[in-house]
C-alpha cells in the first residue's frame, strides 16, 4: 500500500457532491498525493461538454441524454435544489467566500495531475461517446479502478 | 492488511446504486478477491423475496414493509425515476448492451463466493424476518462488518 | 497504517444516514478504535443547536440557514420521509427495539472519545458560526481530514 495514493468513485451527478469530491481530490493532490477519480453513472454528467456534437442514438439513450444535465454548469443540488435556484445560491455564496467554483476546482485538479477516468460501461449505458465528454479523460472499466484502489490508502464512493 | 479483500456497505436501495455495488463486487471477485457486502437500511430491500410469507408485524413495521420495494425487481432509480419508467429504461438499455441485469449480477456474485450479509439491527427496525429475505445470507451486526473492513484494502459505503 | 483508526465523512444530513454513521462510529469506538467523524455540507445540520443565537448573515446564508433542519431532532429521511412522518416512524420503531436514538448515539460517541470535526469551509458556505453548532467540536479543513484518513484502515463517505 502506498499512503500517497487516493481514489474516488464519483457516482453522483449532484453539484454539492461533485464539489466535495473535487475539494478532496485537489486537497490531496496539493499535498503531493496521486489521485484518481473514477466517474460512473450520473457522475459522467459532470464531464459532459455543454455543446457536444449530436450522434445518432437509440431512443432510450437519446431520452436519458436529453434529460440529464449537460456538464458541470447545469448540475443540481442533492438537497434544496428548488428548481435550479439552490445551485445558483450555492455558487453565489462560494464566490462571496472566495471558494473556487466547481469549474475552477476541475481545472485545478487537471493542472495538479489528478487522473480523471470515465467508466466505459456507464458511457455505453447512458449513450455518451468520447467526444461528448471533456477532453483528456481515460476510458476504462471497473478492473482498472480496482487495481488503483488496491494500492491506495483512501478510497471513497461519492 | 490483505489486499485481496474488499467490503461494501450497501445502505441505498436504489437500482442504480445496487447495480454499481454489484459490478464492483463481481469485478473484484473475478480478480480473485474476497468480497463482503453488508446490506443495511434501504439496502435490505434489494434482498427481499417478491412473495414472502407474511408475519404479524406491528403497525409501523407493516407500513414500512408495505411501502418499500419488494426485492430487486421493484427498485427505483435515485435520479430520473419517473414513477417507475426510469428503471425500465435502465434495464432495457442494459439488455441492449449485454450488461448483466441486477438479478444476474446478484447470481454471479453468489456463484463467485461474494459474502452477502444482512444487518441484523436494520432487519429488526424495518421488520424483516429471515424468511422474507433471499436464502443464503449471513445475519450479523456492525462489529462483524468492522472486523472484515479492518482487514480489507478497499471499503466503500454505497 | 494503523488498523485501530477509522474516519467517516458525514456529507449527508439525512436522519437515516446519520444513524448509520454513528452506529459505525460508536461500534468501532466500542472495539477500542480511534474514530474521527468529519462533518461537511448538509452533515453540519446534524450538529446544529436547536436554539442557536442569531447572527447577522447575508441574505443567501440566512435563507440556507432558515430552510435547513436545526439539529439532529429535525432531520428528515433520505427515503420515505412523507413530510416528516417517516422520521417519527423510524424513531418510534427504534425506541420499540431498544436501539439508541440518534441523540443517544451522539452522546455515546462523545463519551467514547469519537472526534467530531466540522469542516470550516462548509461552515463558511452555509453561514454557520461556531456557537450555532454543538459544543466540543474541532474546526478544520480538508487537509486535516486527509492526514487522519491516511493513517486509518477504514475511510467511508456517508
Amino acid at each position: 500500500m502506498d499512503t500517497s495514493k487516493k481514489t474516488l468513485i464519483v457516482f453522483s451527478g449532484d453539484l454539492d457532491r461533485a464539489i466535495a469530491a473535487f475539494i478532496i481530490a485537489t486537497g490531496a493532490a496539493a499535498m503531493g498525493d496521486e489521485v484518481t477519480m473514477f466517474f460512473t453513472f450520473w457522475g459522467l454528467n459532470i464531464l459532459r461538454k455543454p455543446h457536444a456534437p449530436r450522434h445518432h442514438k437509440d431512443l432510450l439513450q437519446g431520452l436519458f441524454g436529453a434529460m440529464m444535465p449537460r456538464g458541470s454548469l447545469h448540475l443540481g443540488l442533492s438537497r434544496m435544489n428548488f428548481w435550479g435556484l439552490g445551485p445558483r445560491m450555492m455558487r453565489s455564496v462560494m464566490r462571496q467566500h472566495n471558494v473556487m467554483s466547481l469549474e475552477e476546482l476541475m481545472a485545478s485538479a487537471r493542472e495538479q495531475g489528478v487522473k480523471l477516468i470515465a467508466c466505459k460501461m456507464s458511457m455505453d449505458l447512458l449513450g455518451f461517446s468520447e467526444d461528448e465528454l471533456i477532453d483528456g479523460l481515460d476510458y476504462v472499466g471497473v478492473a482498472t479502478y480496482l487495481g488503483e484502489a488496491d494500492q491506495a490508502s483512501v478510497n471513497l464512493f461519492v
